[in-house]
């Protein structure tokens, strides 16, 4: 079974490399970027700017393999591919958690981002703290590591 | 462009139909399924089992179409699509966060779960508070209605 999808729009951000990238946009505040929706979809865009955040769903489209072993960021230790956040996953799915700063018309401008520049847009999801905040008592490996030391 | 996705694996859960499905599994934590990763992905799973959540993402694979402007459950106010969460969006991608209860082998037994039996997953990442737990001060269109009834 194969799942094919077609992108919404695209994520603009200042990163034109992932070299240049935030490992986390959350800790960023001031990572500023923009959505643009493709035209055709943006009445689906209607009521979005109630929102303070939303999750932003899209392609690792700078990925061309996988690896089901894989060391986070700035450490050594070997770890499964479904127990970190790189980009180097079986399906290349990206999903960040963004601040709604404005809208105009078919444009989202977002601050939190930590996307490489051009990057696809797959879908978008109002973010609703009740069902997507978590206490999360345990974060394994992470446990004790910095947020921008891990990916 | 196109992205092609191939399932990782599928989420098994007590919902036979959509109609069956709580709403929002985070809302209901006695709601229990398992996950069965593919035994060819399963060296993925290293390290998963530190994690008290995971964030999985999934395909609505009972929609077959998509509407830009949709009703939310209980609701009759028309909302546009990426402003509500339900199913039948221009890429039908599900996302939920669960509690992880117990890893066994390629199994990942789960509570809080909001999908049909069956639901093909495409990815797992690690749930990490301190990047996607928000207090998302707006909830728009859903300010002040309970999470039951919104989608």
């Amino acid at each position: 079974m194969v799942v094919v999808f077609d992108p919404i729009g695209v994520i603009h951000t200042p990163y034109k490399k992932p070299a240049d990238m935030p490992v986390q946009g959350a800790l960023y505040p001031e990572s500023e970027g923009h959505v643009n929706v493709y035209p055709r979809f943006a009445e689906g865009l209607k009521d979005i700017e109630g929102f303070s955040h939303l999750i932003l769903i899209y392609y690792f489209h700078r990925v061309d393999n996988y690896t089901l072993i894989s060391r986070p960021y700035n450490d050594n230790t070997p770890r499964g591919i479904f127990s970190i956040r790189g980009p180097r996953r079986p399906n290349p799915i990206g999903m960040t958690v963004v601040r709604l700063d404005k809208v105009e018309d078919n444009v989202l401008y977002i601050s939190g981002v930590d996307m490489v520049d051009g990057t696809p847009l797959l879908d978008i999801k109002p973010y609703f703290p009740d069902i997507d905040a978590h206490v999360a008592e345990r974060t394994g490996w992470a446990q004790g590591i910095k947020p921008d030391e891990r990916d």
